[in-house]
């Protein structure tokens, strides 16, 4: 089973898997995709690559090609964009089983058709590490429908969907079963709120519906929580060109997060404050609109928590706990 | 010098570089770039690996980033599309010196400028390797102006542009150069020629303007030179439904393509009709256009050689030479 699919049995294979669209008129299989978009488009580009975002031997093929397809929706999420089509280029290593190459065409496929998207093209090239780079497109009928970073003003509330700090909480018992045998603390842990870390950190979900539901709600700036909150707060201040204070106790902590933080021996804050990978939604939002708002994240199925406010000011994000401030942990500026 | 830049010097440095584009709202540095397209576009994303496409003894930065930009505008240019935004990701192996990064980006930059492109955005990742995966999206006002490669009709005219066989050449050559010491008849090959064969391979042009100047003169379909000559024509025929016949002694071999082989114990042919990478534009074209066709090649600089016919019958490629029929060197299918 060794001897590799080429390139156009590949090919063939995600031919016969891809969801197509309305707007896309020729998909896999010639120079370019050719589609038709009508609007505006939103375009994003992420790559994660073995060892560095995923490891073979904790994710399933299937699983990696998720994960790889929702971190570009999550993109797509935060801008408020609905998602139209992926493009996925594959760095394969030599000798992988045809099995692998089977299952991983089948997740991209899968995924496409999980959220919505048209699997409109993409390459597949020898490599010696296992890299996945999808480029995905989303669409809307005006520009100004998509929400960027930039839009806040002072004065707005800084809001979160869901809850954070899982992702974080979820890597470090992955690399603590490399260690073999958990701390007390960890033993403590409910099994299937360990299971619901460990998937945060695998399986993260892309916010479409929720991000589309708050650009209609008012959402004036958004980002995803990719790189941990506060260095992404700091890109919509930064954007914004405002400051930005939120209050540490209204921060929505994913359960668990607390003990296995105790567990690694860190402040619960630094995975909290600076642990990435959550791809929930952080957003400004006028006054006016609170209440749109938390009824947009409900009804598609999330919460909505304020977690501070945006000021006129320098354009850097402070914390403040017990109404002291914090030092924040930073945010980590990685190449990751 | 081996700190490496940080992602947002990184971001930063290719947006005070990055060329824009009329059709571009927003480029780097938000969740996702925004662009009113208009019409129909067509996308395609190619990825370079080293050691894999390139090799950075062979290539500076600067000519890595514009062999992964060009091969992927080459499939827009097969596609008789005008170039519009590329995204690229990188895969960055950490430590790598300032000054690598600093002209890989100076690089993307330069041949976005070069070939008329907006770079509007990426990611950038760590990677046990380095890649590029360059997405590149065209346009035109609709759909029908574009060429695929399912246009051809039975009794048309197969076309080539320039010259082929040179990129395989000059791969030869660079092994060579590893293998230390050239055998006497390469010895003999003119140094510009042995030069031109290797820019050949390190350094493609995507042909743009022919590209979209034989699809307005009236190609019906098209396909850009990336596998080689008998694979590439094999794509072609199988996806307009006919089958293709060419005359082996029509092929416009690239000089000092001969001297290269039969130094390297090849028969021409094998470099000629299955050597990937000239980026050539091959296309068929009805008896009635082909005068345009050739004007319009022409005019954008390039010349064009009728190299054989489609004909009604089975998707298959065949070469006659003195009447006989040649048993083809196989395309080779590849992972590259």
């Amino acid at each position: 089973m060794e001897r590799g699919l080429t390139e156009s049995e590949l090919i063939e294979l995600l031919r016969s898997r891809a969801p197509g669209s309305s707007r896309l008129r020729t998909g896999i299989g010639d120079d370019a995709a050719i589609s038709v978009p009508g609007g505006a488009t939103a375009t994003t580009v992420d790559a994660v690559v073995d060892g560095v975002h995923f490891r073979t031997r904790d994710s399933p093929p299937e699983m990696i090609a998720r994960k790889a397809v929702a971190t570009a929706l999550s993109d797509l999420a935060a801008m408020a964009a609905e998602p139209g089509e992926i493009y996925v280029s594959v760095g394969l290593v030599r000798g992988s089983e045809d099995d692998f190459l089977d299952r991983l065409a089948r997740g991209l496929a899968e995924s496409a058709a999980r959220y919505g998207v048209a699997l409109a093209g993409g390459d597949t090239v020898a490599s010696p590490v296992l890299f996945l780079s999808v480029t995905a497109v989303g669409h809307v009928a005006s520009e100004q429908e998509l929400v960027t970073r930039s839009g806040a003003g002072p004065g707005e509330s800084i809001a979160l969907t869901g809850e954070i700090g899982g992702a974080r909480a979820g890597l470090w018992l992955l690399e603590q079963d490399d260690r073999e045998g958990a701390g007390p603390a960890v033993d403590r842990l409910d099994d299937r709120i360990r299971r619901k870390l460990i998937d945060r950190q695998l399986a993260p979900e892309p916010l479409l519906q929720t991000g589309s539901a708050l650009g209609r709600a008012g959402a004036t700036a958004m980002i995803d929580l990719s790189d941990g909150l506060i260095t992404d707060l700091g890109h919509l201040a930064t954007s914004s060109a405002v400051g930005i204070e939120i209050d540490a106790d209204l921060l929505p902590v994913a359960a668990g997060v607390d003990a296995v933080a105790a567990a690694a021996g860190r402040s619960p804050a630094e995975f909290v404050l600076g642990g990435g990978e959550d791809y929930e939604l952080a957003l400004a939002v006028p006054e006016s609109a609170l209440e749109a708002a938390v009824a947009a994240a409900e009804s598609s199925g999330s919460g909505l928590t304020v977690i501070g406010r945006t000021e006129s000011g320098p354009s850097r994000v402070t914390v403040r706990q017990d109404g002291r401030l914090l030092q924040p942990a930073p945010g980590y500026d990685h190449l990751a």
